[in-house]
């Protein structure tokens, strides 16, 4: 074990795509618990398109990250000294630790995981905070009901392809849209959604007429832009849209892209609704446990893409979501586990 | 009683502003009613910004009116023959007759009137569609609370101001956006709304930040554009917002400006919702009756602002609304009532 912790603070808001400069990567000396504190040391780290939204200053449904500080990141790990009396060494948890290798925690906001029953990095992903947003997004929100087509924009991302697979398991008829023919052919062949588009070879909106000719139940948004529009234009009477991110928006240098096609909601008589996971804390094991055993039972699928290189990697790897580089969910591994 | 009578006729689909050129007037014989049919002299016709929506080409939630065929639009008037079972001559009726002097009717969608319970007028108004759409959007879409702040844009046209002040009877705070001054003292000094915002002179969001604090609950929204954005700013927790109407933007020639701020949905966890008065047929007597008690009891007042001239007027009457000429209800005067 190092006796240093490397960490990655926000140097500077960044405009546009986050890049080298807007970083600082520190080696501190290792923190020692205080009283009622633990240490973790880290072994995976999330990698969320919502980061981008947190390194901008300015109010919204989280605090933006101060520049200088630690930059947030939701972390597994194991704890390696504890006094704190409901963590004790050895026991794996995980929680928004930040982008290091090391951190202290006083148990606010940090769960157990058992890494006999999943693997570390699925607890960021499909039974992490991914998985979270899934599942209450699309049930909370979407409600969608058997037989409905429900459509999933960012499809083959950590959000995505979860709540596809649980639109699927409810009886729906799933449309994917994501950027790329492998990522395609991966939710068709082995998440079984019923169709995929590529948006970056396919017209959309023409191809959503086609494949759902009755309209969309459901349109579960993670990218905004173009593609919301695409999908207003072919909503269903009652259709419920879920705002769950934007991520083609989220690096825009000049004003956010609004829906120009929203008038579809009066048309349809729909409702667009935007939701934020930590809001439904109370009901993550419930979610955990349904998500848990959809897996167990082989219906649910849980991918991982895992990026090496420790937590130096972090401002590049951060970087591939915006391109689209990843399959599933997108993690840094940073230590062992 | 004249012998011929005078329509107006969709020419041609507009670009912008309809123009002369797009509508024809013309004279035909006076319509005989036929078996199962009456007659109506029709005294008032209905204007309304959703007009210019009718005249697009298109799939919309209404069919468009076809070019050639009499302009749509709601009227009242008086039996004048009948060969109907249940339409006597002399008895008032309300209903989509279209512009023109005289219309034929087997019944559908025809509701009887009382003219010694309120002015024909605000059948077509307060307790026409305009009072409908009001009373359902706000109170089924709205659902506001009492102590709510409830915010309405096209606050002095003629759903707005009904739809305010039914929120200021359900115990709301209401802050109504019109332009013009004397629109806001109406609204203010007469309806009762608690603050007004004069959008002509008055920057909307910094001062919908001075008078919702605490955010805005319930955003009834009539006329889209600058407007709602401004509204998505300030969205308290769980906000409801109501696509009701985008007055600003029906005769853009060029795209339809999208809510550029619709990101505020997901920061307050809210939603936006798209509603046609229509769904709510059924109902509709209900809200009549509610409308009425209100009328009755003095806490609603209803203005309808008159313009003269008859059918030939209407081309002309109809840009008043685009131009934010009107308080109340816009009405066109065709023949006696």
């Amino acid at each position: 074990m190092s006796t240093t912790n490397t960490q990655v603070r926000l140097a500077a808001r960044p405009s546009g795509l986050p890049k080298a400069a807007d970083w600082d990567i520190l080696e501190e000396p290792l923190p020692e618990p205080g009283d009622g504190e633990f240490a973790v040391e880290i072994s995976h780290l999330s990698l969320d398109p919502a980061m981008r939204g947190w390194m901008n200053a300015g109010a919204s449904y989280i605090e933006p990250v101060d520049v200088g500080a630690v930059m947030r990141a939701g972390g597994v790990g194991a704890v390696t000294a504890s006094r704190h009396p409901g963590f004790a060494v050895g026991e794996h948890v995980v929680g928004a630790f930040g982008v290091q290798e090391h951190a202290l925690s006083d148990g606010a906001g940090v769960s157990k995981v058992d890494p006999s029953l999943a693997p570390l990095p699925t607890y960021l992903g499909t039974l992490g905070m991914s998985g979270m947003t899934a599942y209450f997004a699309l049930l909370d929100v979407g409600r969608p009901e058997a037989g409905n087509t429900v459509v999933v924009s960012g499809a083959a991302g950590a959000v995505g392809n979860v709540a596809g697979q649980i639109a699927r398991i409810k009886g729906c008829r799933v449309i994917g849209i994501a950027g790329g023919d492998e990522k395609c052919r991966w939710l068709t062949d082995e998440l079984g959604f019923d169709a995929a588009i590529n948006y970056k070879h396919q017209d959309v909106t023409r191809t959503l007429r086609e494949l759902a000719p009755e309209g969309i139940d459901v349109y579960f948004d993670n990218v905004g832009g173009d593609i919301l529009d695409a999908a207003l234009t072919r909503l269903a009477r009652g259709a419920r849209i879920i705002i769950c991110g934007a991520v083609s928006q989220y690096n825009a240098t000049e004003a956010f892209k609004g829906p120009a096609n929203y008038m579809a909601l009066l048309v349809a008589r729909a409702s667009m609704t935007g939701m934020v996971v930590f809001d439904y804390a109370p009901r993550f094991p419930e979610a955990a446990r349904e998500l848990a055993g959809w897996m167990v039972d082989g219906s649910l699928i849980s991918r991982e893409h895992v990026v090496e290189g420790g937590v130096r990697a972090f401002p590049d790897a951060l970087l591939k979501l915006f391109a689209g580089e990843n399959t599933g969910k997108l993690v840094l591994r940073v230590g062992v586990g």
